[in-house]
C-alpha cells in the first residue's frame, strides 16, 4: 500500500461500497487526489470487479485500473455485528458513496436518513444507471441501457441498419465523475458551514446531458425535426465523417470557416468559391458529390501520415481512428500520461488511462497500489475505529470480518 | 434575467470565456449550483454557438441551453481597453474558465502566470479537445477528433464496416464535467487555505478514461487480445446486444447471473443447466445459435411491450433504444426533470437536458434565462467594477463593449 498522495483531498475520509465501475470512478478520482478511501466489500468475492478481465496471478486488472490506493475492508454488512462496524465507519467518515441498485442500501438498513442520523456532517452519494426515483428506477440497470433509455445510442451508427455502441464504459465513467464533481461541492458547502446532504447521480442523467441539440432542436421544430444516426457522415455538416485512409480510417471536419482551408489542402482551390458548395447547405444537399472529392483526393495519397500531414498543414480538423494498440503506444498520449503504465505486485505492468483531472499545484499521476480482499481489516478497524485486537480477532474469526491474500 | 438559484456557489464570481460547448457545460453547472457566472463575449457576434440550432426569433435554442443565467458582457479583448476591463474582472473573480485553442488565450496576453499575478486566489482552467501539452495539442480539434485519437470511435460500430459516432456532443460535455468538478476540488482547497491553481481538462483525457479494460486487457494479454467494434453483440458477454423488436432495435443484457432469468423469460427454462450454453463461454463460442434463440422468442411476441414487460419482470436488462421523440415524452425522463421545458423570452418552451447533479438540501432545476449579446456590460462594470457611467459610456462609444439585443 503507497500512502495517498499530498492533495487536495488529504485529511478525507470516503466511505465506498461500490463496486465495478461508476461507483469505483468516483471514488478512483478521489483518491487520486489524496483521500482516505476504505472501500467495504461485502463477503465472500468482495467487488465482483475482482473477476473481470485481465486475470493474472489471482488478479484482476480491471480491478486494479478502477480501485488503486483503496484500502479494502471485507466485512459481512448483512450481519449484525457487521452493521455495527459500519455503523461505526460512517461516523468516523467525511463520505459515503454507493453504487448498489437503487433501494437497496436502504434494505440493509443504511437509508440516507439513517446515515444522516448517524453523521449530520457526512456526504452521502448514490450512484445508478436509471436514478433513485421514477418509474425506472427500480428496473435492473447497465451502461447500455441507460444508453438505449436515454436516446444515446439511437443516434449512433448506421440510419438504415442497427445502432451501434461502444465497447466502453462511457455512461459508467460519465457518472462516476459527476458523482465525484457532486461530491467536490458538498464538501466545499461544508466547508463553509453547511451540513452534510444527499446526492443522487444517474448514467441517464449524464448521458442525457450529451444531447447538445437533439432535445431542443426537436421541441423548436414542433416535432418536424427528429435527429436520428447519421452513419459516417454528419447529416447536417459536410464535410463531415469518416473517410477512408490508407491505413485507417479518418475522421475529417471542415465547418464552415474551414472550407477553403480543405479545398487547399486536396490541391482543389478552385472550389472554395465553387457556387455549388460555397456554404455548408449547398454542401449537404450535395453531400454525395463533395465527399467523393475528398474520398478521391485520399485515394490517391501515398497514406495516411501524408495526407493528415497536408490536413493538418492547413488546419482542417483530422484524426486517424486509431485502434487500441496504437493508442496505447501513442507519443502524444505517453507524454501526456493519459495512457500510463502502472505496476502491481500480482500482475507487473499495467497499461491504464491516466488521471484526467490535471492541477498545477499537484503532482499528476499518483503510484498508488490495489488491495487484496480484506487487506486493510485490522489496519483500519483499529486506526479509525480503535478496536481492540481482540475485538477485530473475533469479528474475524466469527467471519464478519474476510480477508483473501490471493485476490 | 432571473437571479441564481440559492444553492452552493452562492458568492462565488466565474469568469467564463468560454464558447459552444465543452467550456459552456462547466460553467452551466456552476450556474446552476448559484455560481455568478459573467459570460465574456468578443465582438462582433461572441459565442458562436449563438448561430447554432435551433435558431427562432434570432435566439439560438443551442446557445440557450447551455448559457441560462449566464451574464453576457461583450468586450473586445483584443484590444488593450478591453484587456484593462477584462485584467480588473480577473481581479474580482474567483474561478476563470476558457477553451480557446492551446496558447490562444497566452497570445490574447492572459496566460496563467498573468492571471495568478493579478489575482493569486483565482482558479484557471483549460479546456481543450487534445490537452494544452504534447505533440497533438497544436492541432484542431473537436469532439470526434479526440474521439478518433482516443480509441473510442475505433471501438464503436460494425467490425467489418466503418467506426460509428454519435450525433451527440459526449466528449465535450464530459470534459465540462471533468473541469466542474476539478474547479470543485480547487475551490474547496481554496477554502481550506490554498491559493488558486491552474487547471488542464482536455476530451481526450475524459474519452480514455472510457476505456474501462481496453488498454489493460491489450497490456495484459501482451498485445494477443486486441478489443476492437463488435457490432449489434457484445464480443466477450452473449447475450448482450441489441435484438429487433417488433417497434424498436431492444438492448438486451444477461451477464452469467441474469442467464437463467433471460431463460424463464423467454420461455425456455430447459435451457438453463443445458450444458451447451450454461456458462457464458460457451454462449460467447455459440452466439450466433444463443442469439437466434432470444431473437426467435422476440419474432413470436406481439409486441415491444410484452417482450420488454417479460424480461423486467425476470429482472433481465433490457431497454428499447429510444427515438428523440419518445425521449423528449417519457414518463420516467419528465418525473426526474432529466428531460424539461424551459421558457426562453423569445423562443418560447425548450426542452432541454436537466441539470445532471441532484442535491438533497437544495432546490433541483433552477428557473434561469439566457441573455443577449452584452445584456449586462453595464451591470457588471458598475456592480462589480465600480466604473462610472461615464466611463462605461466611453467604452460603449469607443466600441470596446459592444451588445446586441436581437441575439
Amino acid at each position: 500500500m503507497v500512502q495517498p498522495p499530498k492533495h487536495i483531498l488529504n485529511g478525507f475520509r470516503v466511505l465506498d461500497m461500490t463496486h465495478v465501475l461508476a461507483g469505483p470512478t468516483a471514488t478512483r478520482l478521489m483518491v487520486e487526489m489524496g483521500a482516505e478511501v476504505i472501500k467495504i466489500e461485502l463477503p465472500p468475492i468482495g467487488d465482483v470487479g475482482r473477476s473481470l478481465p485481465a486475470m493474472k496471478n489471482g488478479r484482476s486488472a480491471y480491478y486494479v485500473q478502477q480501485n488503486r490506493g483503496k484500502k479494502s475492508v471485507c466485512l459481512d454488512a448483512k450481519r449484525e455485528d457487521g452493521k455495527t462496524v459500519l455503523r461505526d465507519l460512517i461516523k468516523k467518515s467525511d463520505v459515503f458513496v454507493e453504487n448498489f441498485s437503487p433501494g437497496a442500501i436502504g434494505r440493509l438498513g443504511f437509508p440516507w436518513e439513517t446515515v444522516h442520523e448517524l453523521n449530520p456532517q457526512i456526504v452521502m452519494c448514490s450512484l445508478s444507471a436509471l436514478g433513485q426515483t421514477g418509474t425506472l428506477s427500480a428496473l435492473p440497470g447497465y451502461d447500455y441501457i441507460a444508453q438505449a433509455y436515454t436516446g444515446i445510442m439511437g443516434v449512433t451508427g448506421d440510419p438504415d441498419g442497427a445502432p451501434a455502441f461502444p465497447v466502453a464504459g462511457i455512461g459508467d465513467v460519465a457518472a462516476g465523475t459527476h458523482a465525484a464533481a457532486a461530491i467536490g461541492y458538498a464538501l466545499l458547502h461544508r466547508e463553509r458551514g453547511g451540513q452534510g446532504q444527499y446526492i443522487d447521480i444517474s448514467l441517464a442523467d449524464a448521458y442525457m446531458g450529451a444531447h447538445e441539440l437533439n432535445l431542443q432542436i426537436y421541441s423548436v421544430s414542433n416535432g418536424e425535426i427528429e435527429p436520428t444516426r447519421s452513419g459516417k457522415h454528419h447529416y447536417a455538416v459536410c464535410p463531415l465523417g469518416l473517410f477512408r485512409g490508407k491505413e485507417h480510417w479518418l475522421c475529417i471536419i471542415a465547418l464552415q470557416p474551414q472550407w477553403p482551408n480543405i479545398c487547399r489542402a486536396i490541391g482543389r482551390p478552385e472550389l472554395i468559391d465553387d457556387p455549388r458548395y460555397d456554404i455548408n447547405e449547398k454542401r449537404v444537399a450535395a453531400s454525395t458529390e463533395v465527399i467523393e472529392i475528398v474520398q478521391s483526393w485520399l485515394d490517391e495519397m501515398p497514406s495516411d501520415e501524408v495526407s493528415l500531414g497536408r490536413l493538418e498543414a492547413e488546419r482542417v480538423p483530422c484524426a486517424p481512428v486509431l485502434r487500441i494498440s496504437e493508442v496505447v503506444m501513442h507519443p502524444h498520449m505517453l507524454e501526456r500520461g493519459i495512457v500510463r503504465t502502472v505496476s502491481d505486485p500480482k500482475i507487473g505492468d499495467i497499461v491504464i488511462p491516466g488521471m484526467p483531472l490535471r492541477f498545477s499545484d499537484f503532482e499528476h499521476n499518483a503510484p498508488l497500489e490495489s488491495a487484496y480482499l480484506g487487506e486493510h481489516n485490522t489496519q483500519v478497524l483499529d486506526n479509525v475505529l480503535g478496536y481492540s485486537t481482540e475485538q477485530i480477532d473475533e469479528l474475524s474469526e466469527r467471519g464478519v470480518l474476510q480477508a483473501n491474500p490471493d485476490t
